[in-house]
């Protein structure tokens, strides 16, 4: 059980969880055939927003960075998920370079990448850890709230092979998303790059994502008899934005404005009662950086100085110039009267756990993954694996199965988009 | 926290342990490039032997009747498992028909039966349960302690398929170990038997096995730099015996005599101050019919009537014919007062949990799976796959990675011996 968390649900989710839960074995089936036909990434986290008539990802991360906050009980199935994805991707590998992204006071993400290096290690991988950034001239030691410790290494380019002192990798597996473009040192390599270069930030785009993320939406719910509405947040894309130099406003206000129109007459559709609003954010990029929510196209055209300040620069101050509007999808979750977003584990094509984003300070219709917010993660306490048939749909074992099947999905829109970006 | 379970540990296994843990990433990417090469059995149990001196598989079923005895907090580990084990054997299967063993008033058994059903369904399939059981000729619902039911049905042959009434599988799964022979109505079936009807106790030999382990047992302590001996039980054979005709006496006694030989010499360089003793078996068999603990030769020439009944039939009242003289190994970890010997489950070729038999009127030197003996079954409380290196050797998730280790020993060996019976 997860402890206190509420759910405030209107009728049309319990429905759609019911359709999940009856079609199970269909589902499962389903899922079997497409990984036939589709590599899962190594990894993958995506968030999800439950809005009680709406249950949709919003983000797929292909560079997970909260393993700390899953429950340690379910550590024994991210290992044998682990060994599963290391079969596929590189059996042969003895030795794993894990590089991180570039924080050494991030205390939070130095858990993740210590909880992953963990889980790597109990598969039987001898991991080390390499960073990219250049004050690491030496191996450096950092100390751990739990009182373990992690250590960074300088990188070494040896021809067409990185290293460490005394340490040659079988593959590299990267938890850094490349936002700032790929650095010379990771291109040409002799090793296998997990996930691959061309999954980081300055190859990806969310419209790529969420495009193939259609198509899956599309077929599963054809193959649920549901609309795909239910599970897959409309977007629009625009380019060539300057917002410094109010470039590609009227492009931007004029998808807004579409893109509210066609929310509002779903709502009436469905009878929901609340105001539509979209949220526009860097069409490649992560952490939160440059994300605003909008209930009214007016909005993105009277943007004051500092609002487009905000939104011109992304993570790693990389310039913005391509957006996604994507329909907001509320959350209607809560623990106590903080909004409660879930967030999924995968590794290999299996759910492993995941946790909710849980922020007092933040409102059911804002992004909880907002740079120097801090969540309090909470941990779910079931596996996402063991729907109970006899319960009601909105039991948490059955709600946990259905974040797993459209986490699932959208994992399956990563596998195509990345094997269409392979080159 | 296994409660209560002390282990009169010696030296050596310690040692041994140690081993193990040291070499826990040698031995993952070894087990890794081997399931490259050998199909892990779609599921298995061994039964682990742990004297503190040594660290061997007793007996290797290939049709697994504790499932209900796992601790549940591992459920989620053996749905992912059992994934993983459908994707390999067969991806496409929608309807899995199971066929237990000819119980129906096995309370233990029919509870195994329902959790492997339920493990199975969890993984996403539709499952339903025929009985070879020519007095099942209609669907015949047995009510279990936990209040659910369990419904065996009648097979219906047609053609080349076996159905059930309304239900057409994609595939057999056979929780049943053929003893009685291969029935015709599984017989040049279309739909793939999972495991191969070849698995079965009609083809098996307790001699193959072992034989494969012999090999197996080699490479991997060469690779640990260990006297093989520390995990691998001597063994000979007699065919053509007759208990009641008293033919064969001689091959046994003689074959008796030169295996205790051989223990006492290794007793001798371990400094083991115990009785060597072997165990005397059915070559193909389960269920521990007709088994015999001996330590001295004249003790099988000297068999009375009762003693010879008993060794001449086996399950299912085959005739014992050939027989398995096995290295006996003390158990010596024990619960209170009462003997332990530990049972580790797999499927795929992951390691999902597994319990100790526990049973107070038996000696360590006895077997513990005998029939009409009830032992208490005893789950692991910790998942096998999370060695802690800080911790001592004996620590229980060091112990339990050991044994976890030596079952996939036997679960190589298991595959090695299918590959060798396929036809």
């Amino acid at each position: 059980m997860v402890p206190h968390l509420t759910t405030a649900l209107t009728g049309p989710l319990l429905e759609l969880e019911q359709h999940i839960l009856d079609a199970q074995p269909q589902i499962e089936h389903w899922f079997r055939t497409q990984w036939q036909d589709h590599a899962a990434p190594f990894y993958a986290s995506v968030d999800l927003r439950n809005s009680g008539f709406k249950l949709a990802p919003v983000d797929t991360n292909l560079f997970p960075g909260g393993f700390n906050n899953l429950n340690r009980d379910f550590t024994p199935l991210c290992v044998q998920a682990a060994m599963s994805a290391v079969e596929k991707v590189c059996p042969v590998a003895q030795r794993f370079l894990l590089i991180p992204e570039n924080h050494t006071r991030n205390i939070y993400y130095l858990q993740n990448v210590a909880a992953l290096a963990s889980i790597l290690r109990h598969a039987g991988l001898q991991v080390r850890i390499g960073s990219l950034l250049p004050e690491i001239t030496a191996p450096t030691t950092l100390d751990l709230p739990d009182g373990s410790t992690l250590t960074l290494e300088p990188l070494k380019r040896e021809g067409d092979r990185l290293k460490l002192d005394g340490f040659d990798p079988c593959a590299i597996l990267l938890n850094n998303d490349l936002s700032a473009g790929i650095p010379d040192i990771l291109k040409d390599l002799d090793q296998p790059v997990i996930p691959p270069l061309h999954a980081g930030w300055s190859t990806r785009r969310k419209s790529d994502h969420f495009g193939k993320y259609d198509r899956v939406a599309e077929e599963f719910a054809r193959l649920l008899h549901i609309d795909p509405w239910l599970i897959n947040p409309m977007f629009a894309t625009c380019g060539q934005i300057n917002f410094q130099e109010r470039q590609g406003e009227e492009c931007l206000a004029a998808h807004v404005d579409d893109l509210l129109k066609d929310i509002r007459e779903k709502y009436q559709e469905y009878g929901v009662n609340e105001d539509p609003f979209v949220i526009v954010k860097a069409d490649a990029g992560t952490y939160g950086m440059g994300i605003m929510t909008v209930k009214d196209a007016s909005e993105v055209r009277d943007l004051n100085r500092k609002q487009r300040n905000k939104m011109a620069v992304g993570k790693e101050g990389m310039a913005v110039t391509d957006v996604i509007i994507q329909e907001g999808v509320y959350t209607f979750e809560s623990l106590a009267d903080a909004v409660a977003e879930p967030v999924v584990y995968m590794m290999d094509h299996f759910v492993v756990g995941g946790f909710y984003r849980v922020h007092t300070s933040r409102g059911k219709d804002e992004n909880l993954n907002a740079p120097g917010m801090r969540f309090e993660p909470l941990a779910f306490e079931t596996a996402l694996t063991l729907p109970d048939c006899a319960a009601a749909p909105d039991a948490e074992p059955n709600r946990f199965y259905a974040y797993g099947v459209v986490a699932r999905l959208a994992l399956l829109a990563a596998a195509m988009e990345l094997e269409n970006l392979a080159p």
